[in-house]
């Protein structure tokens, strides 16, 4: 059985195997030129850009290549949703091993090229370049539609804070891949939710027409990211005693007395599953698909706290990079 | 003498003094939120995105931080440029080790910032993540200003083949820095013009202006890339006697003889420079800040011959990175 090398193929192969892949995504200007060209039809563009970094946010021996594609191109769409856009288009950089086999790169295409269409967007452009390691930097772009964007600091005292999406279930796939429990479909249904997030990102622009005044998605931990909002805002944001799901607790809960850790903590502070919170003025319907977890309130400016729990956050802290 | 790492400042500090650095930049949304929001006048968005890695594309001990952001810049902007537009904005995936200085952030940062200035662009926006070794990749966007893009393809036989830039100077740097020459005037200005190239930004635009029909960047050398223009458009292309600048043979020559090579060879092959060639019909006026090197012909299709050398291409081929 051989499985070639990107070395034993090609660097010009190698994309031209990645462009069929792809398949005539539709833009105005596709894969293999110098650049892409995108429809920005009312004559702005979002964009937002991150890196994956091989032993930092996946690890092979935990993913499959095609998970770390629908994965790296989850998070950034998810930004995009984030500002009440849609995703139109990503763009990808690559970096890999000289003896990484074709066919991971080729799975990780379809990985981004899937998880793509699921947001309603096509992969136009990449690069792709020796490394030590795998690294996936995804740069996506979205349309705003004529609204305008929905930033962090919009949120205003007596707003209500609402949450789409799911929480917790991926920092709980973590800490039992990490604690080598792999076993069961609890486990599996976990696991996987760490492996591809699935973001709600219907609900970025969905959200926005309700009226959002701020919006972020989950990515440092809800207690985090709630606390950029705040920051950025001037306020303080208080949970209700009851905001923790009855479904992400159940998904996690068996998994916590497994490990003997609080299922709570993982939906307090968790970040992989790209939920978006968003705060609407008061007296506003909530949009199918989201619900209520808490209040905006005047004080302490920065602060989010969960009644109830011993959980806290003074300022925008949450997952460090360089910890 | 203290000079702070990333690990002992942390990721939102290093954040925040990044965003201070890029300053007020402009865009309709800056850095900062989930995303940023850039104009896009004519409906349209032109995208590219390249990635940078320690001990691949750069070193550390041959360039400084500052000079990786300048590059790193350069060779997205001038694939904007190669597309017959102008640069508008950057994103930017930057990956470190947590021991890197906060300094050396700010120094890649700023380089970053000042390239992009050259090009008309600005930084809106960025992530910063841990990485064994530097990684730098960078999204480019830019705006046609309601032109046609000029795509590989458009060449025609019977058409002129202009160049714009220069050749063989980012090549020659590189093999001194290789051969541990650094002294004297000479070998400082090859080694700058590796460690920063100045691509002719503006005559991207200008040669769109002109009627180009094809373009590319020249970063697999001239003879690859003028392969890729060939290839794409079906036809071959035949270089001019007289192809190689007195300018860039001048700056060259020296640096050949120290070394014991052909400097012909750098200007046919070296792609660092980051020149601009174009392809214009018959009779098309020249415009300032080109010059004729070719034609194009009809066979044999993909090939590219360099007359009164022993030079020639066969197809595509170039720079690969896993060889």
């Amino acid at each position: 059985v051989t499985d070639p090398t990107l070395h034993d193929v090609g660097e010009f192969a190698v994309v031209s195997r990645i462009q069929q892949r792809l398949g005539d995504v539709g833009a105005i200007v596709g894969p293999g030129d110098d650049a892409a060209v995108v429809s920005a039809a009312d004559a702005r563009v979002v964009v937002t850009t991150d890196m994956l970094v091989e032993g930092r946010h996946f690890r092979l021996d935990w993913s499959t290549p095609y998970d770390v594609g629908r994965k790296a191109a989850a998070q950034n769409l998810a930004d995009i949703a984030a500002m009440g856009a849609r995703s139109t288009a990503l763009v990808v950089a690559l970096g890999a091993p000289r003896d990484w086999p074709v066919s991971a790169v080729e799975a990780l295409t379809d990985g981004l090229r899937d998880e793509a269409e699921v947001a309603g967007a096509v992969v136009v452009g990449g690069d792709l370049s020796g490394a030590d390691a795998v690294v996936v930097a995804v740069t996506a772009l979205g349309e705003l539609d004529g609204r305008a964007p929905v930033l962090r600091s919009g949120a205003r005292a007596g707003e209500i804070v609402v949450l789409a999406g799911v929480l917790g279930r991926a920092a709980a796939g973590l800490a039992l891949l990490e604690a080598d429990e792999r076993t069961g479909p609890l486990v599996t249904a976990l696991v996987d939710a760490h492996r591809r997030p699935h973001p709600p990102y219907a609900m970025g622009p969905a959200l926005a027409l309700a009226g959002a005044t701020a919006m972020i998605d989950v990515s440092d931990g809800l207690l985090a990211d709630l606390s950029h909002i705040a920051v950025a805002s001037g306020v303080a944001i208080e949970l209700d005693e009851d905001w923790p799901s009855e479904g992400d607790l159940g998904a996690t809960r068996g998994a916590a007395q497994l490990l003997g850790v609080a299922a709570l903590e993982w939906m307090a502070t968790g970040g992989d599953d790209h939920a978006l919170v968003a705060t609407l003025p008061p007296g506003t319907p909530i949009p199918p698909g989201a619900r209520r977890i808490g209040v905006v309130t005047r004080a302490p400016r920065g602060g989010v706290t969960a009644p109830g729990t011993a959980m806290s956050v003074a300022a925008g802290t949450g997952w460090e990079h360089f910890a």
